[in-house]
């Protein structure tokens, strides 16, 4: 077993520091947090070192083959974590090389856009809903959280590493960009738009989850308005159930239909 | 106009005490904090007194016939909110009438079980996604966080001063209860149930939000198994996006269909 290297407490309060978006750009690092994220980040080959809590190095040793290992005591794990209890597992991986979007376009045919997104928890699980139910690539736009923030990272479950991301930066490059890849843009709205139950996918996509306070910023102008009806005396749905909805009327049809 | 009742500090602090559950049940009220929650709740009869921010009272007073209206300084705001950054109004009001299971399950056709579903933000989402999805009934199982807490009201957005709601003891009330209404169980499971794209929903039932950690903890015997088919990879959806997920596909068919 490899002797592993030591980490100076200098060191570990400029990687606590991860939690903030700038301190991530200058390192060109992020913070992945708990067994399970570390667990799903290893598996995508996106951690370059794991810091374990005394006690727990033996579980981590195999998993983690060729990624130096760390092991450090409760107090120092506490000032890695962005949360409360601190984690038995912290892993620091690069930040993901910046795709352009027209790359993410030609990939995938179905593709959320976050809009101005601003909760960290949403850009989260909008990334988990729309990476399970086949969405293929994110856009973000202004005003989005970042992808790369421990808090995002968490509530993706893992997704974030998988999906191929990037920043686009406003209406004016998106619509260049829709020229070129035929994708339609479709627009959820409260009132007015088709009703999901009667509309069909186009053959590709990019599905605009909108900022919590404003709603979708991009025009709607030349895409489908699509709404998801609702009971009587609802206002609206969270930005996350109102994409779920959507997405779970797009599912694929079954390849296997039952009789 | 009314003159409204003085309010002493040491009413203020114990009210300050609404956010813990303990107090919610020895006091009967329950806190509602912010704009739209407070609109909701005055449009629902829920709200019994009024706080507003110095300076704000004008904008309340006529929204809030009947109801005492107390004008506080900033600081003392401060004090009644969960959030940091205080509201411009908070209200309290009684705590719902406690209703029977077997009442809710009369009113409502469709109704949704809270299986230990733990975080608040989750609770309050599944409440306002099943509110606007045609759920019309919440039955909450053991281990599910307070329905009356600020941050479930919060993150229902006002759908719990509406949905008619039930705590059940557990899995053999339940059972008992579905024996003698006829809704069926319908349990989601990540796999191995029938895929929601072949499901037709059964003419009532209550669905099941299973506990984050731990899924659904009432017995799927006899229910109907049900699964949302993922993307390879990923290993499961949020509560809350499952719930949305299944509930879009459940939607009633268009009342008028487009040619």
């Amino acid at each position: 077993m490899a002797t592993d290297p030591v980490i100076g407490r200098g060191r570990l309060k400029r990687l606590a520091r991860l939690d903030q978006g700038k301190v991530r750009r200058e390192l060109g690092l992020r913070l992945i947090e708990g067994k399970k994220l570390v667990d799903e980040a290893l598996a995508a080959g996106c951690v370059g070192e794991l810091f374990v809590r005394e006690g727990a190095k033996e579980a981590w040793q195999g998993r983690a083959a060729g990624v130096p290992v760390h092991v450090l005591p409760a107090h120092d794990m506490e000032l890695l974590c962005d949360v409360k209890t601190p984690q038995e597992v912290v892993a620091i991986g690069p930040l993901p090389e910046p795709v352009s979007a027209d790359s993410v376009l030609r990939f995938a045919e179905k593709a959320l856009l976050l809009d101005g997104v601003q909760d960290p928890g949403n850009v989260g699980a909008l990334a988990r809903t729309a990476a399970a139910l086949g969405v293929q690539g994110l856009l973000a736009g202004p005003g989005t959280a970042d992808l790369s923030s421990p808090k995002v990272l968490r509530a993706s479950a893992g997704s974030l590493f998988h999906l191929p991301q990037s920043a686009i930066s406003g209406p004016g490059e998106l619509s260049g960009l829709l020229d070129v890849s035929g994708h339609r843009l479709v627009v959820p709205v409260v009132t007015g738009g088709e009703d999901i139950r009667n509309v069909t996918p186009p053959p590709s996509w990019v599905l605009v989850a909108g900022s919590e306070a404003h709603g979708a910023r991009v025009s709607a102008e030349g895409g489908l308005k699509v709404t998801v009806p609702m009971a009587r005396g609802v206002e609206s749905l969270n930005v996350a159930a109102a994409v779920a909805a959507i997405l779970a009327r797009w599912l694929d049809p079954p390849t296997c239909a039952r009789p």
